[in-house]
């Protein structure tokens, strides 16, 4: 039995807000990424462009994927030393950029310089995402949010062509 | 803290024995692949070019966190819906190859062929541990086995150039 | 400037007829990959899938590329030593196996296994293309007609889900 | 007959030379992406870590495909619309990453984020890449350099462990 993308699909984004993520969070990532470039996008544009991003098999499985280990970290249910590795957003671990990427490449490779740069930079639900201090554990979603966030650029990109150098360079 | 790579790297050997997939398993998939271009291959360069493979990082973490979700999915402990979705090893999921693929990724692009190949003829151990009758829950593994054999056959594609072209195509 | 997708596509098309492959071809692999999964299948359900894939920006892109080096390396135009590795079809290349992953993603990660397969067994049109023997060049385009199958096939089985393990798999 | 990596090395190493590009300058993009976080980095070790990235075949192969593509793009030998797409630096072509990403890949997935936010940022030697208004082409030199210098800054980040946290994200 294979389960019906609908219902993949409120159930990710039910667990991105779970987890404390809105997709007006996410629109704001967007915008954050192409107001220079397009100085007439709406916020509402933006949330749309994240919409059609989570109509995706491949991201809802990204996302179910990495906030499950995520929850399993913070619960300390993950065998050593994997437990250790996620919960402490290890340098060196790389799945979670293995993960996002496999968000972003639904939209082609046009969207991987958007998502390294959003992800260095934290802006907004990022920066929250990524404070270390409490007992969350978002080692995965951070890098989930900044791949949706790049991946919805790389579709305005394809909507505004003749601004598409700026929007992904 | 970073945990040093050969504390990973026992880690992640241990989890493919416990997990029933023998060093020598994994060389038989390598001798599968390039007993017709390399007739003198002994099973001791596959042997050597699979333990070279596995002291890569990338590797152990992608070990570690497949065979987690693997043995999370047997104990019944992930969150609907992908309980059913790795349980099952549903076709539309793809995040296995995904994880697969990360490891191929370290010795070049010139490993996918081999991935793909034995990925779905399945020979050897492949077949055993894609049996979905027992209990037990290989989706992510089997991947995985498959993407540290076509890395290991690229190893040997580096060490015997002049036969390159065979045993990569 | 930014091209038209429709514009793009024309050319990518002609590209493909020119070099000798026509969409029945890529159809045609389809159905091999397929026909013991989907014994209903019909050639032009492969057809429409083909033509589906034809349409995306990403697989336009490849298709001039690759096939741009094919013929530059057929015309003795390349530098050395890239003339000889891609005159050649060098094992150890893999650009074009990098290319052929960039049309392979675009539909998701369960593509990857469907690619590997036929890219080694190079069954119907692959086998013609992959024959070294006379003045023509098809290092990349073997590759890219591969991958095309490839996403084809999966976007059957995102199109028939209760089927799709046997699909990906 | 396979080339030797040596004389690929070469050829790699010549043709970045020739462009413009000098090791100087991809080792003064390892510093500006980790001196924050080393304080005490060295340029000779930025420029030891560029060499090693440098010893990679998968590299050489990127970097002689793409400076290739440069060049005929800048000789108006490529055929239409590729000339234009590659000369005019087209947003939405995407197989610049692609090759990218190629490179960054052999280090892990940790250098994806350094590769984004530099070839947005685009300091030093990218700024001078990245001026469209002489009649250079370096559609791909820009992505090939910022990849090269994020796989240098992966490699740093395995040697100084306990600070690959800081160095990834």
């Amino acid at each position: 039995m294979v389960l019906e993308t609908k219902t993949l699909e409120e159930k990710a984004r039910g667990l991105l807000g779970e987890r404390g993520v809105s997709i007006v969070d996410i629109a704001d990532l967007v915008m954050y990424l192409q107001k220079q470039y397009l100085p007439d996008l709406t916020l509402e544009e933006c949330v749309d462009s994240v919409d059609s991003v989570l109509t995706k098999r491949e991201v809802h499985n990204a996302i179910l994927t990495g906030i499950q280990l995520d929850i399993l970290a913070e619960e300390d249910k993950l065998l050593q030393p994997l437990q250790e590795i996620v919960a402490e957003d290890e340098g060196l671990y790389g799945i979670d950029e293995v993960l996002a990427l496999s968000i972003v490449n639904v939209y082609g490779s046009i969207g991987f310089t958007n998502y390294g740069y959003i992800d260095k930079v934290k802006p907004g639900i990022l920066e929250k995402l990524n404070d270390h201090d409490g007992p969350r554990v978002h080692t995965f979603l951070d890098d989930i949010v900044g791949a949706i966030a790049a991946s919805a650029a790389s579709r305005l990109a394809h909507q505004y062509p003749d601004r598409a150098h700026e929007i992904t360079q």
